[in-house]
């Protein structure tokens, strides 16, 4: 593709892990060089066995650096998993899939934060040293932390998502820290750019990757006052999620499964909204402009298609 | 081998990483399964990017589980090297190289030390769970850091050997914190043992490897009075060391490279000398009682043959 071909202006991605990470990716093919910049969810992050690991961070730089493992559908690919079996036999905690390359980003965040680097700088580190053009932010420095509220109990997100591999039934969620939490001065800064054509929410899980997000003070507002249409992509293809706890969680939580319950649910934050095909004729009343595309992203061209389909319908939403 | 070969009584070794894990696997084979104890030297531990290394520690639980590289010299057999080359790409310090299966050891004990875990509940259980039947116990639980003072000047051991190659010149050697160092119950228990019949001095570096052991305060005294010949073996072969700085070390530090120069330089400690045959002629007026054997040990039959006759020089020694 040539720089004729890429849309120009800067755009913002809200966005969880391997979903987000995949419409990320296309988002910075369909863009000029440094002008997208994804502010990932780290209400999943988690220390495990002394490491510092920030799943949809790393998931959504992998995805950026073309490192990822697309059939397996997180981590990256060629991985080896030879510290795991050592961890395993000395007895250690193995329920989380440590591979041995994803373990080098783990030990150099943790040693780095250890000795006073903000998760943003690492952030910002590790995605140039990886090749990566874009910007990508974590959505806060201070710690929150998503709990799943189940009827097995409260659990911290890990627990219900890889060691109880979202089973439970979600009652609710709670982002524990949020209300304390604050703004990286660099979301604020792309954000009241002038440059900035869109804000894009990622077809990434509403309840577990976007409200982390939306759930820190001034978020919204901060958001809806950048004066650029703020434009969500539907995690949903027929009426349900292609993996993951999300199809149960909306049953469970009482969300209906429709363009209508997530902008809904959403609240006045969107715009815009880009549905699948497959969802086009279920799609009416939703109060917000609507955009039916193919969504399923199942390789770089379908990304960059959809990519580029969304930053037109961004384009028709600002000029009214 | 069967049980009938297995020489009786307990055995206590000192030693170093790779020549004393060598001669510490020949001693497993000739003696019955745990019965023999090493204590390891701890002055090359360090800290490397938020991990605790111990390399002495290491290198002889690997070598009594038959996992070292026999041809490399050091570290696993099959090792592989993907997180450290992440880790160079992401710029962080990668001078020490870590393996995959090694890492599982230092994030696994990193973790086990920072939850409260001492070092010798942490060492015993790695041992056993890779399979090994003998004892192997830290020198001491106290934080003690080999210092080389060098016409560079003064380095931390690492820093001196992995990232300088061992090339400065050694002016001096100090043990940083080895006066405040407590010898670990499970040593004083193993040298009161009735059941003891030697204690063994490895064919390790005087200097870094067995010297940091016996500056911890109170271990020459228990070491002498522990009733049973103190035999060590010399590591060098023809007047050299096989390997690393030893040689270099002994004539810049003014010890000569013989029987008599090691066996002076450890004072009162030993009762017998083990020399190599390429050192026979020349090991006179050593003032302890000397055995002549072959030290090489290139291979597991060398290592058990060399073991069969340290310890029955030793109770030769014993006999008078």
């Amino acid at each position: 593709m040539t720089s004729r071909d890429r849309v120009p202006g800067r755009v913002a991605l809200l966005s969880g892990g391997v979903g987000g990470a995949r419409f990320a990716a296309g988002l910075q093919a369909a863009l000029e060089p440094g002008a997208l910049t994804v502010i990932v969810n780290t209400g999943d992050d988690f220390t495990h066995l002394g490491l510092r690991i920030c799943p949809d961070v790393d998931s959504v730089v992998y995805g950026l650096a073309e490192l990822s493992d697309e059939s397996r559908g997180w981590g990256r690919a060629g991985e080896s998993w030879h510290c795991l079996s050592v961890l395993a036999q000395l007895g250690a905690d193995d329920w989380f899939a440590l591979g041995d390359k994803d373990l080098g980003v783990h030990v150099w965040r943790s040693d780095a934060l250890r000795r006073g680097s903000s998760l943003t700088e690492v952030t910002e580190c590790m995605a140039r040293r990886l090749g990566v053009s874009s910007q990508v932010i974590p959505m806060t420095e201070s710690p929150v932390a998503t709990r799943v509220i189940t009827d097995e109990g409260e659990l911290a997100f890990q627990d219900y998502f890889v060691r109880h591999h979202g089973r439970p039934r979600v009652i609710g969620l709670r982002y524990e820290g949020s209300d304390r939490a604050t703004i990286p001065p660099q979301v604020t800064s792309v954000l009241r750019d002038t440059q900035l054509r869109a804000v894009l929410v990622a077809p990434s899980n509403p309840f577990l990757s976007v409200d982390p997000i939306l759930a820190i003070p001034g978020m919204r507002v901060l958001l809806r006052s950048s004066g650029v249409p703020v434009i969500g992509v539907s995690p949903l293809i027929a009426g349900k999620a292609i993996k993951g706890p999300l199809t149960a969680m909306m049953d469970s939580l009482g969300v209906e499964r429709s363009a209508r319950g997530i902008v809904g649910h959403y609240g006045d934050l969107l715009d815009g909204w880009v549905v699948d095909t497959a969802d086009a004729t279920e799609s009416v009343n939703v109060g917000v402009r609507l955009c039916v595309a193919p969504t399923l992203m199942s390789g770089a061209n379908e990304r960059l298609a959809l990519a580029r389909q969304v930053l037109a319908f961004a384009g028709e939403c600002a000029d009214g």
